[in-house]
């Protein structure tokens, strides 16, 4: 990534391999097994964490105190206490606090975005996102954490509504109790459901989210190479009331019409996310991926483990 | 269907034009709009009773007391008050009570209980089966009566196992409440965990189960003309414990072989459920979809409904 | 098949079991082995023919000399000598000779017409048709006269320009000497080129064709259940004229954009074939599937064999 | 791609932006603008040759004169004639001269290479492939010196077999007379038919190759992620002579049964290329990728323009 605005001083890995693979890459580069030394440059003003989630808040929190904006990877942290103070010191020190959630910066979501804010879509009825794939089991954080991420930063950044509360249920099929597969549910005031089905255990691999709205539904497949957004116009209601002699006879009526698959921009989307956080930086916008929603994601990912452990029982997010 | 061995007498339906239908299409067949007709004829040996679910019941256990065999539509019954009664009358009349499972009468069913029955899969890890599609309101019975008796008649097919508790979670986005989508989790004793979605509001069809082993993991698109099962030679498992030092360092041993889609026996499904219920009759036979599997599916579909409006407190099956 | 206008008096056939099922599902039907006594029958007004093309000519003669209109499953004939004895009976005797070119009466096709009459493709510039399968060797004529007349007769409905020349290519795998696979590249005065793929030896079922146009592409899948036509809003053309320096610089300019998958109109062809035979006895109107359409798709057939005789040799076709 | 066994010392081309853009990734590389200064420098012991192709004799003549080992881009020359100069000057020379075709570095084509050499797939009958996209029209050569090279590598990878007459057919949809769409059918002496489809303009990204052998077929898709390679056991044959009354009743017999889909190794196809390249030049073993495959190549691409030219007649390669 090259961005005139901004230059990449130095990298601080625990591993020592990584930092001389990076500087035979780019040999201009400092590095260092210190994070120390990088937080305590005072030609450093922006901090990017790409660590294990557990070590989120204590780094991020130390960059914000040396007076350094930061960019975390998802999730923002490993708990939603965490994540507040967090923004608090964001806050405090005027500093930038953002979470990479990647597919936000996507020519696809930016497209399902448009295509909800124009309200071609209609209201939100559903969002059901599967994100299934074999393999890359994560030592630390289970696949809730893992893959969740994704489809609930897509969500919130589709509709402005928030869940009341969640159901889950999932299983460990090693012996470490972490779990494996994974699904979930949002419940919502309105008439809205969203479901998301994690695993890291499917021999096929899978990114699929369907959303349903009043007028039209959309497929969104991340792993389509040309046709990632397909627009259904597609909707449902009943027009009929039920007289006592027609209880059999409900009336659907489904319109099924045309298909549209819109041209997706191809830009590369970390380079998206890199230019929302110097914007942020330079010209104090609010990012796409701004901490809030780092924290509604974390919230749910939260209430999410409480839920698994009582097989489903629903947990409050209001 | 044309087999030797019975003959179609008579047909009900409360719809005369439907009745019209039949006999211009087969002149020699009796019709009527009185259940009683069929039910008091002294000729006829066995009925079909294809109707509402409401209505099964009624229906089944009035053929049973008139000494007729009974094959029904799924589910089989709308509770397991009614589905006990039936099966007690069908033990005390000596006369078979069926259900009518078709998939577990499919080539690719059949191909799929081969291979785990003869141990190439291992221990079932997971069923996750997805079927939803756009249309087909049924008026007095919700999404989960109407799709997961497959899905669920084709599980407890597969494995002996019965599961504890269900979780389940669903929404109707018609002014009538009855759920048009909606999702289901199934815990059992053992490592096993199995999921359904349910939908009549997609704007795509799908009919797809991910089946988890221990050894294999399989694929089953029954959309798919000619690859509906797909059997992946891939599993996982934890092969180093952590120590201290290595707590980032789980090593998951992920095998990843050859994929192999068998020949699937294209016998038409339903001609495999008349044959099994005739010989259910003539030699006394337990049929492959017997009133037990219908009994334990509309146990499950139940308790879903007492979840659902509990937004997926875990409700016991044991 | 239930018209209101019409009457299936009597069904011919050479083997009497098939006459005897025939009868089993519609009794009041006179069945015989002998086409004579369909051809003298007054009361009959029009015959359907539907037997190896060999026999075509003959049957068909006899039955427009005995007055009657004529339905002939495609190919039309053996030959374009046969085809224009036919023509010219018909016409003598004031009789509909129609083809079963049922693709013609599909709502995908007939998209893929409108648009194309409509304009919003633009200029045609190829046809690419790819019909591949396993099996269904035919006795008589090769792969060619068995599965080309479908694409053929498509295209001559999608445009009326008609080829200038053929050049075609085959072989026979087994010991007879009947192609099982073979190519035909058919080519226009204008910068038109067509091509086909006519296989009954490929291991998958591939329908598909693609469809090139000044403005905008088709691809048209037979094989998928929900989106047969996909209207790409592609398109390419030289932008810059070669300077000597820029010799390797042309630029082509080309346009992605959206992709349309129309809703189709779901009714049987074959009710749209009869409907159309029908008009055009009682109407008089020219059907969709004409005697032209018929001989334009023979001519191409016959020419197709010449050239393949002589590996792919030009045979000129005007 | 880092190799120990060699080291990449200069970069030479035209256009001084992209040698800043190389020097900037890789700042200890030696750029220059005169290829002169690489083939005069006696540190240099071999060169990749990545031009225009009609710039490949001249440039690959005066390396091998200037006694380096030689790697050419595909298609090795714009000529038979300069092909064989070229292998000429590289016997006198003791140089190795290879052909960069990637392909046959691939996972899938040496699993197929397998497949068929170890017998399973039987004798060779025909090879289908379909390379088709849209744009990278390039300015100096036309779709089937584009496409092409890499269909006719692989099979002439797979087979020992070589044509003995070509039939081409293609068509210029730009003002510049250069085909962007062409079809290509080989000719054998044994009963082998292979088929090309080269275009720069489909609206869909096609790259699949049938291969059908006496006992097996294979589906090769190279978009495919998962199952590029699928094996069919599936074959055809006569099984019953015909009689004169059985004119009718070929009987085919269709074995249709079990897909594989075996596990494709992911090394990548260019890493392959340049050790093969060291191999050949340190341990003098022959390259899979050698000249004569280079050479076998150029002589149907030549053949093909000759009977593109003359709308499809055969062209002898014998």
């Amino acid at each position: 990534m090259h961005l005139d605005t901004c230059h990449v001083k130095t990298v601080v890995d625990a591993k020592q391999d990584r930092l001389n693979a990076a500087r035979k890459m780019y040999p201009s580069l400092v590095t260092s097994q210190n994070v120390t030394d990088a937080l305590s440059d005072p030609e450093i003003d922006a901090v990017v964490i790409a660590t294990p989630v557990l070590t989120h808040y204590e780094l991020a929190h130390a960059a914000l105190l040396n007076g350094k904006h930061v960019l975390l990877e998802k999730p923002m942290t490993s708990s939603t206490a965490e994540a507040e103070k967090l923004m608090n010191s964001a806050r405090e020190k005027s500093k930038v606090l953002m979470v990479d959630h990647t597919f936000l910066y996507t020519g696809a979501v930016r497209k399902i975005k448009d295509a909800i804010a124009g309200g071609e879509i209609g209201r939100l009825q559903y969002f059901d996102s599967t994100r299934i794939n074999l393999g890359l089991f994560q030592p630390d954080i289970n696949v809730v954490w893992d893959l969740a991420p994704h489809d609930l930063s897509i969500l919130f950044h589709l509709t402005d509504e928030r869940p009341e509360s969640i159901s889950a249920n999932g299983i460990s099929h090693t012996n470490n109790g972490v779990e494996n597969l994974a699904y979930l549910t949002l419940n919502f005031e309105k008439d809205i459901i969203a479901h998301f089905t994690c695993s890291w255990t499917s021999p096929v691999k899978v990114r699929q989210t369907l959303i349903g709205g009043s007028q039209k539904m959309i497929v969104y497949d991340d792993i389509e190479p040309t046709e990632k957004v397909k627009i259904y116009d597609t909707s449902y209601g009943v027009t009929k009331v039920m007289s006592e002699e027609e209880r059999y006879s409900i009336l659907m009526d489904f319109r099924v019409g045309d298909i549209n698959a819109p041209k997706i921009d191809q830009t590369e989307a970390l380079r998206g996310v890199a230019i929302d956080f110097i914007s942020a930086i330079v010209d104090g916008q609010t990012p796409v991926s701004d901490y809030q929603s780092g924290y509604d994601v974390v919230k749910v990912l939260e209430a999410a483990q409480q839920s698994i452990k009582q097989r489903g029982k629903e947990v409050m997010l209001t």
